[in-house]
């Protein structure tokens, strides 16, 4: 089939994949979305597709106000969502969704996530955090939508910055994280799924486990991120 | 070996060699059966053979009273439950029943699993219950069969649908899961063990941690379930 | 290389690598053993060899003196405990010794694991015994030998049978189990190992979880192992 | 590519993927050495590239003083808490870093973790020590080689010695492990991380679990490293 977007659902469809092979998904328990930002579309997993019979052909294209732009199968339920976060935050290229246990244990936990290490600091500075769950009326109404609402509102309120903050919880559902790419927010899904696996660990071998301290913090971060970083090629 | 039960011999084969696939048994720690609603009979694991030896042809064939209709093989030794289940619930198409070891420690805790998050509303809007054991006159007596009749008080005294809830916990033993198909009741199986593994993991993040409230609950479960769901192709 | 022992040595390798297959040890921390009651004799891994390297004429052949009949290698350094447990239970045909995770835990924690369910009564009616850690002098004696003793008077101070009884954990250290075969003494480790993790899980959802009644483990027990057992074929 | 170093190089390299194959890694999170005493150099992986991608000859050689001898690429950002370690210990042979689950926990628990058992008397007669975090001024001083520094006060300040413990925990952060040679270190950095989930575990069943007593590890250990050791071939 040729189509302008191929490449596009290529890289969505990989990053699916990926998903599952590192063992973030049973079923159909997540969806990964690749945006083209110069066409103003994303492609997104179809609803309710299995991993094992997911083809490229049938990733879904979409704006980012959730009209089909090509495609035979309904996209992902949770599409609205990465539509308002594409919309609003200018600067990611992807945008992953699980259900992966850790992540969820801790979502349901309704607890942010204590940034205890350098593991964590090699990716972000701050605590991961929990959005709380939202209102009754605004489930009720446009809930993809407003979940994306949700995450914006957690971060506004919170101060923090979705360029340094590749990921989030949704307070009783899951993790959401995001990147410069499809490849990436999948990268970060795994990345908050072991880090949450780690601080649930550590708290039970010391509730009383303190925070990481500011030096190291930022010694870790910045070794990795900062403007003299040395870390990588 | 031609056989008028062929076919269905085959979806239970294929249903039994999934839940070992799946890691939710060990050695001959399970067992899933087919039910063919028109001639009156299902098809079960027979006892006891590891699912590495398991062929089609070793599946046996009863009737919902327990009667041997084909097969050479000793039936799995929890048939009872099986046949007393399809008798009284016309609408299942298929029973699986596993040690999976989270969803073995709930019941051997003796507890319901709490509706923490959205993976549980996903599939089902009540707790996932634990069915307290049974008295000793009925252990004694016709124990199989009255395990089919506890898992029905159960329900009944909750007043929980066996069409909504597809799965219950046996105190002090384990879990049983159905639904439409063979093929489904083993997909509730490893929901259920997600789920149970993800509850345990909550409560011990945070022993306070809430219920999923109502509107979270309707919402997710109707996306999937309702008369409008969007969820799935 | 032609030797009357071949065969047992072929079972007993076979043994050693299904341990590893199962996921029971890593590297060298394990060692299996299969008797041959008419000529006397048992085979058993030689020390400090890696399961991926082990060959079958690898295995070392000795009396219950532990004097090696056949073989150019070392035998495992805790010969001396399978050669004892041998020569005083007639009755077993193989040993299996981990250091298997959940196993090993209780184990260190010096607790005897609990009959919680009936994944637990489907092998044994009795908990899983903790022989206490011998006295110094002991240790500092003849050590392995005195493993041997420690095992038999745990079972005999309690007043439970080895022949029901499959299985123990020596405290601080970790699990024997034994069998017909060594193959079956495999299984034993795989099924105390799942039960271990299951009675771990079930104390960290309900610190205060019942034992099974009676009752049941009764009645599980004798479906498989009773007089009148109906399971298997 | 001719070089005096190519088995040095594929040497690091292997150990470097065994890391990844015992599961002890993810994406970039660790790194091996191994030391070539005779010219003084060690190679070490290149940083931050993926074990899945890593070639033999894209390992990097240098000095004990960090000066690259041979190699393009960046050496790992924790070379020089290598090179430290190296200059001051002219007994090992290879170093392993990693951010193993468990052993990540321990560091972040800032616990050291206590003998419960012969698995880890096995390997080591000591509790393996966690190094606390070090002053906020050498965090931001040279904080690679300044955890050289910290590992080596650690060992001082305990009266522990490092060819006996071979392997250490830094505070907030995780695991370094050493030993004659890569492969060892490799090994080490995989007995780390079983011997900490065993005591996580032994911790939780029994929060008042005893340290194993002396006799027992000087018994354990001595049988595999003393001067009448008889494990292993």
């Amino acid at each position: 089939m040729t189509s302008r977007y191929n490449q596009l659902k290529q890289e969505c469809f990989e990053a699916n994949i990926e998903l599952n092979n590192l063992g973030l998904v049973i079923y159909t328990f997540g969806n990964v979305s690749a945006v083209d930002r110069e066409n103003g579309i994303f492609a997104i997993k179809p609803s309710g597709v299995p991993y094992e019979k997911l083809k490229p052909e049938d990733i879904v294209i979409l704006d980012f106000d959730n009209n089909i732009i090509e495609g035979t199968m309904r996209p992902s339920s949770d599409t609205k969502t990465h539509a308002f976060l594409y919309k609003n935050w200018s600067h990611i290229g992807g945008i992953a969704h699980t259900h992966a246990t850790y992540s969820v244990a801790w979502a349901q936990a309704q607890r942010d996530i204590p940034i205890f290490g350098t593991t964590h600091a090699d990716h972000l500075t701050a605590d991961i955090p929990c959005a709380q769950p939202m209102k009754d009326s605004l489930i009720e109404g446009n809930y993809e939508h407003n979940t994306g609402i949700q995450i914006l509102d957690c971060f506004q309120e919170r101060g923090i910055s979705s360029e340094e903050v590749e990921m989030v919880l949704i307070g009783n559902h899951g993790p959401f994280a995001w990147g410069k790419s499809a490849a990436k927010a999948v990268y970060n899904s795994k990345v908050l799924e072991t880090v949450a696996h780690m601080a649930y660990l550590t708290l039970q071998i010391n509730p009383d486990a303190p925070r990481l301290k500011d030096s190291l913090i930022k010694k870790h971060y910045e070794r990795k991120h900062g403007k003299n970083a040395y870390y990588g090629q």
